[in-house]
């Protein structure tokens, strides 16, 4: 039971990052985005897979190691969209 | 060690937010930002605080239900500020 919820939230927070993703993408426009939210949460997710790892927990290492590579995505989008 | 780590990704993926939050507020403009985002990651953090506690662990119930309190806050400002 435990491991169905743990998959559950790892595929929201892991898919959270998605619509953002296209969002900017599609509009190219990434003026309002916190590009320190992602900064943070690219770390924060990092240290959880590492938490997760340590702790031997599957739903943990999989999910936030999924989330990181998708916070860099988005990283990548504010940098390439931003204002200069 | 483990409890370290826990701790220190909890409060970056908790502090995430607050910059994201703080922008909306100063700008009063949320047009880039995905509203898709912030809701599916509000029930994915709302699930890690369950999976926590039915695991009894305590740094991912206190972080994920701080982090499903700001996810709230980020939701009710993108209503507030939104393009009508």
């Amino acid at each position: 039971m435990e491991e169905i919820i743990g998959i559950l939230a790892g595929i929201f927070t892991t898919i959270a990052a998605v619509p953002q993703i296209f969002r900017a993408w599609k509009t190219k426009k990434v003026d309002d985005v916190s590009p320190k939210m992602f900064l943070v949460l690219t770390i924060g997710v990092s240290l959880w897979t590492v938490y997760g790892a340590m702790k031997q927990d599957i739903p943990i290492i999989i999910t936030n190691g999924i989330s990181t590579i998708l916070n860099i995505t988005m990283l990548i989008l504010i940098i390439k969209f931003r204002k200069k």
